[in-house]
């Protein structure tokens, strides 16, 4: 195996791989990383070209542009991209990989790096499904690797999709501890309840996914109106406390519009109508 | 018991108290709202000065500029005002009752209305404690009641703070169906993701809170820069997938300006910084 990138997460998966008895081979940009590694076992790579070497190589960069000439330098057998990006880039990685004859799969890493190598870490992959099966059994040394589809770009887009959900959620955490704050009420004090609640929410978005999936609208539990108004409570309330009513307000907007847009007396779930 | 205003949720509590044993008048501006009620043997009240006559009056009306003449007409004894709106609309209100000699708890439902009457169904509640402590156990035939404190205003703060979170979660989770919806994949395919993903976010609240609670925003585990890269290029996929990407157009702002103040090796939880 072979790993280029050795940044925190790269680092991580080389760790992965040699804590499950594989052969590792790493390179990365500045080598003195590489030492705790070399320590536990790997060979260190002088150039991309010698990892390339291994049966499989997976590339851990920060970005694609910095990727580009690693690849084409080391020019591997198996690519498992894991370097982040957007779709598009994914996409021209593969069409890239085709051209050279690289087998190739796109992946992205729903964990932290401490969480590598174990099953808490799940891993998407989008591409070869052929290349995938072959290196499931190595994959699943990274953590739990789950296959999405053909297209290479669906990892990146599943990746972001998923942490747009995160970024959400905690800018709306955020918003409430800095609102509740202005009142004394301490973080310790109201997450407990945030979280339970969050919690409670969650089990709201399956009936939203299917409200949106088969376009039908109707509610008899809360109403788009009631809930556009509600946003604007808060950021009218989030104004008279004295913070920043940023996220709410882009929130009141869309409802808003989807309220004008005759989805009033519909479930929230009309909003994606705003979005998409 | 009396319950003044007979929507969906007001006939829920009404139903609630009945199913309980209690005696309940009811009013409504509309009195043929109260039929269902009656027939489980409620009592019509005429005016809001017939239901006051009830030893606790439980208020339930669209908004406060309706809620007020009614309750200046009923001159209740006991008032548990579970009305939406804004903490000063309750501040308010309390220093109205307090005028009047009226004991008084402010309240908001953490439920839809096919849950009253279950302890699925939270009731927050700021006021007289000892009032609430008075009436805590009628309070217990409705939902689970919660006391946060004398302050008037808290359940509705805390009421809009936890709904924002559910609306931002809900706007994350939209956008990231419209997202990957551009791809062909269904929301059945995604929302199992979706959720299992959103309970491990649910985790790192606590560890948020923590952070903004001691204002040390140290972290190894995901910093603020990459993080706001990641919405960069999320707002910009949307855009490229031809999606509106004001959601996660609003938080790159706010993950964007607590970098440019100096936060960028910090932790998320740092954003705060921005928004209070």
């Amino acid at each position: 195996m072979g790993v280029l990138g050795l940044g925190r997460m790269g680092a991580a998966l080389a760790g992965a791989l040699l804590g499950a008895g594989h052969d590792v081979s790493v390179w990365n940009r500045s080598p003195l990383k590489a030492s705790p590694l070399l320590d536990r076992g790997a060979r260190l790579a002088a150039t991309p070209a010698e990892v390339a070497s291994a049966d499989v190589v997976i590339s851990c960069l920060s970005t694609y542009d910095i990727q580009r000439p690693v690849l084409e330098a080391a020019s591997p057998k198996v690519l498992v991209n894991l370097t982040s990006g957007t779709p598009e880039e994914a996409r021209v990685a593969a069409k890239w990989a085709a051209s050279q004859g690289i087998d190739y799969v796109d992946g992205v890493i729903m964990a932290v790096p401490q969480s590598i190598g174990t099953p808490a870490a799940r891993i998407l992959y989008g591409g070869s499904e052929t290349t995938f099966a072959a290196q499931r059994e190595v994959l699943s040394v990274l953590g739990e690797p789950v296959f999405l589809g053909e297209d290479a770009g669906l990892a990146a887009l599943y990746d972001l999709a998923l942490l747009g959900i995160m970024w959400s959620t905690m800018g709306g955490y955020l918003h409430a501890l800095a609102l509740v704050g202005t009142e004394g009420v301490t973080p310790e004090k109201f997450t407990p309840m945030a979280t339970e609640w969050l919690s409670a929410v969650g089990g709201f978005l399956p009936g939203i996914g299917e409200q949106v999936a088969s376009g039908d609208y109707a509610t008899d539990v809360s109403a788009l109106d009631i809930n556009a108004a509600g946003l604007g409570l808060l950021v009218e309330t989030s104004r008279a406390q004295g913070i920043n009513p940023a996220v709410p307000a882009v929130l009141r907007e869309l409802f808003d519009r989807a309220v004008a847009a005759g989805h009033g007396s519909h479930a929230i779930a009309s909003v994606i109508e705003e979005i998409r």
